[in-house]
């Protein structure tokens, strides 16, 4: 493909205007969307508004007379338009991190209660080796409070050990990410939520690089729980608040145990005993930050903007070309880096990871530098000493998220070729670029 | 105490220039800081900086460019100089119900790590009757997961169930909020930590209507771990990120469970295993929600500017004139209310709470209404029919609360004015203000 190629396919791109929609720094190739999603223009107003008219003017009349006290539901059925459930299904509160810990102990809690005699069975959350690491910490936290066990496996061996052979009848929960945030590898949500089932386990999703990337439904997919975030694919600001999804049929019997006033059922009556709201708002806590909330609104609306030009399944397909011309444009001219996402497009997030070849480890910082001083900007991931040698945890990763709202295929075209030149020219020498921050 | 007597305070008072850091609606009485601080002038500024500048432009370089990433330590240690707290000493974090989960869990860990022998027989969380709900919650939760009782006495009952005679060497920690939402009731933190310690119990401190309006000082007063809100008295915006204090005696100790990646020794290593942050980190969890944040920080500086008049003593030195003077005025003035916060300075927080006298019930919502009609902001807090007849929680509170850092004494006078005016005009009695909402 050439760069006129590139273009063509912008000139004949129906999700094209979508990229009005941002006001992106002139002549950067951002490619960190899945980071942290860019800054689309309702936003600063409507954050100005939120500060200046109802903060500034209504001070605490704007909980009702501004409808921030509905913002969690409000917000929560909008991204449940993303991912196929229904209004009131998913609520908006607190961080990824925080809400993992909800549903997984109330996932959990459903697993005891069902099966209270065979208590000493069931005992493992089960996950894949590499999964976020924000994910497995939060899991070993509750393994250990609840006298679960925490299993990590390669992704490859997930359906094997929910089968019989693999004696999946003691797994409680198959937690995973959806897509992994290094490898870019996109599990098949409905097949393992399958197996899992068949198990007699329940799921629980992290849609963090899923949601406004890819179509997900949460219902036909088999998904018990799910959380996810709101500052990648969603742009809805940084640290923005995250969502929580439970499947309708367990909400009568789950409990969370960060049961804080909002997710009472009568929040405002003030009374000393806690009764869980009837519906998702069980899952609420304390009282969300609303500046972040309506900014995280603005962000939610810039990919349901899609709707009208094929939405989520025609932002899938431009993300996979993009992807794929871009993976296919550094297998061709960049020789020494290899890409380490999934080829196939049913199993590829809408990123690609490349890491250098062997003998070339030194590339990989350096390169990701020079490409940010050239204006496109991916970010490195380093390796884990501690992963088996070779594996995906283990080796360093340039990895380059492609946000199909705001990018165009020349975009995609042009970020490779800053790449060749990157490497051809031995820009990456250059000793600015050597040096290996710790924060990344 | 005529008006023009509290002219003559305002003329005389040290603080008054405070005001001039927040852009008040014209001629507004607000007396709902206690629920909502008002909007600083410079936030409007930074918050719109924020996003368009380090969001906008620098995209995910804002984390280490604009400083995002160490928000929580830097607001947290501006918020520790209102508490004497060191640096390092205090991190803001998630909601208040969410960090007092993580403090309560970890004190209840500590006490059980101390007495492993005795685990039997420390099993008590000890608390007011009338405490806020969301801690009541937090507290049932966590004592219904770890074994635990959460007790909840009347408050002048408390330091006897802390004594030998009430058989106080079952408490394992005493958790109480400093100033009582409803009542207005200062509690004495040295006295009651001093209890609990001397039974052997933990104590865990809620803030949230003390920060930015009294003076704290967390070592002096004998707080094991504290709490606290951004959005009150700190004038941090609508659902403000809240924070969280150790003693850090206790920290190389304590674990708490929401262990999120921000909470890691080293986040960025992405391990898979968790090492918890050596300091006050390790109860930070998921992202901050940084818009949020800085407009936090803005409010944290409104109280700090305050340093250069006296500070928090200075600041509670006028809080205490501007309660007593209201709630004088409305002794002599309104006879068919009463005061039902405490009279005397020592055990009286910033905040005045009012409740009609036996036969008038009726008056208290539609008053509070037509006060607010009149452009004087307080709120209503219904009793609760289930709580003992004629104790504090069972009846209906007009509550007032006096932000010293925007309040003049002349709006403490005509505050009082205008609620006689209301009640002796019948003016309460109107159509439009006796239609009661659920939400308030």
């Amino acid at each position: 493909m050439t760069r006129n190629d590139a273009q063509a396919l912008d000139t004949a791109d129906p999700l094209a205007a979508l990229r009005d929609q941002f006001d992106l720094p002139a002549g950067l190739i951002y490619l960190d969307g899945n980071s942290l999603g860019p800054l689309p223009r309702a936003t600063a107003r409507r954050v100005a508004e939120a500060v200046q008219q109802e903060w500034g003017q209504q001070l605490i009349g704007a909980w009702s007379g501004a409808g921030w006290i509905d913002l969690p539901q409000r917000i929560g059925d909008r991204i449940g338009k993303l991912l196929g459930a229904g209004p009131g299904e998913l609520v908006v509160a607190d961080s990824t991190s925080v809400n993992l810990y909800k549903v997984l102990s109330a996932a959990l809690s459903l697993v005891q209660l069902r099966e209270p005699a065979s208590g000493e069975g069931r005992r493992v959350i089960l996950t894949e080796a590499g999964n976020f690491p924000t994910d497995l910490y939060i899991a070993q936290s509750l393994a250990a409070e609840r006298g679960f066990e925490l299993q990590r496996v390669d992704p490859a061996d997930l359906r094997n050990r929910l089968s019989q052979q693999g004696n999946g009848t003691d797994v409680a929960v198959l937690m995973l990410t959806h897509v992994n945030y290094r490898s870019g590898q996109l599990h098949d949500m409905a097949a393992l939520s399958a197996a899992a089932h068949a198990a007699g386990a329940l799921t629980v999703w992290d849609l963090a690089h899923s949601v406004g990337a890819l179509p997900v439904d949460l219902h036909e997919d088999g998904a018990d729980f799910a959380i996810g975030c709101g500052y990648k694919y969603l742009n809805g600001g940084p640290g923005a608040p995250a969502f929580v999804w439970a499947h309708p049929r367990h909400l009568p019997k789950l409990r969370q145990p960060l049961a804080g006033w909002m997710g009472h059922a009568a929040p405002f009556d003030f009374s000393p005993g806690f009764e869980p709201a009837s519906g998702m708002a069980r899952f609420l806590c304390g009282t969300p930050p609303v500046l972040s909330m309506v900014a995280l609104a603005c962000g939610v609306d810039t990919v349901l903007a899609a709707e009208a030009h094929g939405g989520m399944a025609a932002l899938r397909k431009k993300s996979l070309v993009l992807t794929r011309l871009f993976a296919d444009k550094v297998s061709a001219d960049c020789p020494l880096l290899q890409v380490v996402s999934p080829a196939a497009d049913s199993e590829r997030g809408s990123q690609v990871c490349l890491t250098p070849i062997a003998g070339q480890e030194a590339l990989a910082w350096p390169v990701v530098q020079a490409l940010i001083a050239r204006g496109v900007v991916g970010d490195f991931r380093a390796g884990d000493p501690n992963q088996p040698p070779g594996s995906i945890g283990a080796i360093d990763i340039l990895r380059f998220g492609f946000t199909p709202l705001t990018l165009r295929h020349v975009d995609a075209w042009d970020a490779a070729e800053h790449l060749r030149q990157v490497i051809d020219s031995g820009e990456w020498r250059q000793p600015a670029f050597l040096h290996r921050n710790t924060v990344t």
